[in-house]
């Protein structure tokens, strides 16, 4: 496994991957051809083999794809199949809904505790995971081996509370706050920005109408 | 502006350039020269100047940028300076994170309303904006000119949904359902996947595992 070298365009669409072939795992399908499973995702067969040849010893023709066996294969390479107890800092609204998403689904990834600085959330719960102070932060990511955070906390804060993290035992960041964290290379960090992401769709939507009116 | 021709990988750039902009322009930075802008993005100049050379008239050298010019274009090249009334269907937590998160920002992007199918919360406010039932939806998409729909409810529930949204007047879907949407070409989707970006994340923070142990 840990000599297979994966390109990152397809690393990027293995979630995809992941996704349908659970789904087809659980309606009982158990085998299934490049080209229905190019049908099903709206990419061509040829990406799907080539993809999917990265996992060896599959596809044959006429046999098809076993999915449950893909769908463990990936999700090792992901690293799924491994426990995560995570945290998030920042126990506001935004906080509480991504612990909600991610805690209800049943997965290895599992928030097991909340920070944040207003003491009047300390001993409270949100989405069913304990608040707690920062003070606590340091010594519980070491105590229950948690090596990812969902940072949910303002842009305005963002970059003191990643400073916490360098000598913390975290290794990798969820960061929800609109701004780039200044961390060192050795802490991974993956942004979900969410005013780029709306911002990207309302240019597609005016860009379609100068489209339209260079019809006219 | 309709007939520039801006590429696509630009495109993807330009919110991250728009949020420096506006935390230049708000700190009272008139210009920033493409040297200094590659220093606090980490991105090359040379890119800078390539990237920012579509807006055409700028960074001349010795003058640099002038920051609040180039924010309104991108703006308007994005469609940031237009009012977007947009509505969100499914009211539970992460609806009502969502709807918090962008109102809260005083863009000129608005949620007004939310629908959800749970007559029991009929009535009620979420994050300050009134839920309605589905049945009011294709007229309250119509006579308030909403063209932006954020979808928020389970995935189980999502292609449903979406199916609902095909005879409106919506234009276009940003998507947070772990599902991709069989919506027709006429309606642009934006997905949010928070799963696919926990998936990478987890994916880097292994790979960084199997690096290390190849150098023991």
């Amino acid at each position: 496994m840990q000599d297979r070298y994966i390109p990152t365009a397809v690393i990027r669409r293995l979630p995809r991957y992941y996704r349908y072939l659970r789904d087809l795992k659980d309606s009982g399908v158990e085998r299934i051809s490049s080209g229905r499973l190019s049908e099903i995702m709206g990419v061509t067969a040829s990406q799907i083999r080539q993809d999917l040849n990265h996992f060896g010893g599959f596809g044959q023709q006429g046999y098809g794809y076993n999915t449950g066996y893909l769908y463990n294969e990936i999700g090792e390479l992901l690293g799924l199949n491994e426990h995560h107890g995570m945290i998030l800092i920042g126990a506001g609204n935004l906080g509480e809904a991504v612990i909600g998403y991610i805690n209800s689904r049943g997965l290895n990834h599992r928030f097991i505790a909340a920070f944040d600085i207003d003491s009047r959330l300390f001993g409270t719960r949100i989405a069913d995971v304990p608040v707690l102070p920062m003070s606590e932060l340091k010594s519980f990511v070491e105590e229950n081996g948690v090596d990812i955070v969902a940072l949910t906390v303002p842009a305005a804060a963002a970059v003191e509370t990643a400073g916490l993290l360098v000598d913390s035992s975290i290794r990798a960041v969820w960061n929800f706050a609109h701004v780039d964290l200044p961390l060192p290379d050795t802490i991974i960090v993956e942004d979900v920005h969410l005013l780029d992401s709306l911002m990207r769709l309302t240019y597609s939507l005016h860009a379609g109408d100068d489209k339209d009116h260079g019809k006219h």
